[in-house]
């Protein structure tokens, strides 16, 4: 596929779409086209309104259930001729009304090195765990929580006096790298889902670019 | 704690037992003083006898049970005074007499980034998901299955052509210098297993060390 219209749906502070609406306006991604959110007023959705892009608050109580408000999302997207739609920070799961008439076109971000530490809090998990390597996912979106085919992962340390707030930022630098390169790659029919893989077109000596450890720290 | 005297376990090729004795020759790791096999005449006891080590197979067989297996090893390890174990590629569960005999003192190495892909083929594992990023852990060993207390982590790309062959060889490069600097960090004292989690005597920064990655490839 190749894509020509964004939609990105957001819940939160909307670093990850700032990092979005930068590679558009340098040319490395398609036009972010609509912005819908799901909570009123989010910090997401004023940065869409100073980047003057269309941007909407869906309430979700406005719906009277889950596969309803998945249905009001997919129309404004079609309505808005979308044709990726990335997840940055949305804080809920999409259902099959949204992944059906959106099939392989829309990519999520998740702060851990998939499939270790799915859900929410995933840094406050890595912290907990003890591990010492962790990372972000972009991903295409399926039914599960976090469960889809991996597009592009990042890997970061994570160091022995880390809090959940220290690792998340370390992370989220990396996602604001990886979520537009991963998103151009989509967009230009790079990779697409196939039979629930990320398939690519090009030679693997691309996609090694798939991959960046952003520290070399030698014992 | 440090430790004076380490024993290796191993079950096949040993080609980390041999990282583990060059450091050893190089004054970076204590005397490997004992290497013991549950695989009759595997490549590693050839490579502990080439180096002059005192190696021996312990016949699973001959023991009426696993339990007593585990005492065998056990009564071996503390005949030679060891204080250290390190699982190098023992293909073989270690379950409490072992574990309480040597408390805090058993490393076992691991070829992915735990939590994910614990037990067999971890590389096979981690092509078969399609992740992008895979690597080596080296652990404090607990009676669970590659659940115990991460000391050291190194990550590594996986690349779109990689077969678990590939990735199996790209990982076990970094195995051979993870798991002689993690080794001789518990030897040393500089980290040790309490509550059920590492903790570093030494300041957070000298821990970055723990991570390595080995190569960066920005999209």
């Amino acid at each position: 596929m190749t894509a020509s219209r964004i939609g990105v749906l957001v819940s939160g502070n909307g670093s990850n779409l700032d990092a979005l609406l930068s590679a558009s306006r340098r040319g490395d991604l398609p036009e972010i086209a609509l912005v819908l959110a799901n909570v009123a007023g989010c910090r997401a959705l004023s940065r869409a309104e100073e980047a003057r892009v269309p941007a909407r608050f869906l309430d979700p109580r406005a719906a009277p259930s889950r596969e309803a408000y998945d249905e009001a999302l997919a129309a404004e997207l079609g309505e808005a001729r979308i044709d990726l739609v990335c997840l940055a920070g949305f804080m809920r799961l999409v259902g099959r009304p949204l992944l059906e008439r959106f099939a392989g076109r829309v990519l999520n971000i998740h702060p851990s090195l998939l499939p270790a530490f799915p859900g929410l809090h995933a840094p406050r998990q890595a912290v907990a765990a003890g591990v010492r390597v962790s990372g972000c996912t972009v991903h295409f979106v399926d039914a599960g929580l976090d469960t889809g085919a991996v597009i592009a992962q990042a890997a970061v340390p994570v160091q022995l006096d880390d809090t959940e707030e220290s690792l998340a930022a370390r992370i989220l630098e990396q996602e604001h790298r990886l979520f537009p390169a991963a998103a151009a790659w989509v967009a230009r029919g790079e990779v697409a889902l196939e039979a629930g893989r990320a398939r690519w077109r090009s030679p693997p000596q691309r996609a090694e670019g798939a991959i960046a450890c952003p520290r070399t720290d030698r014992p």
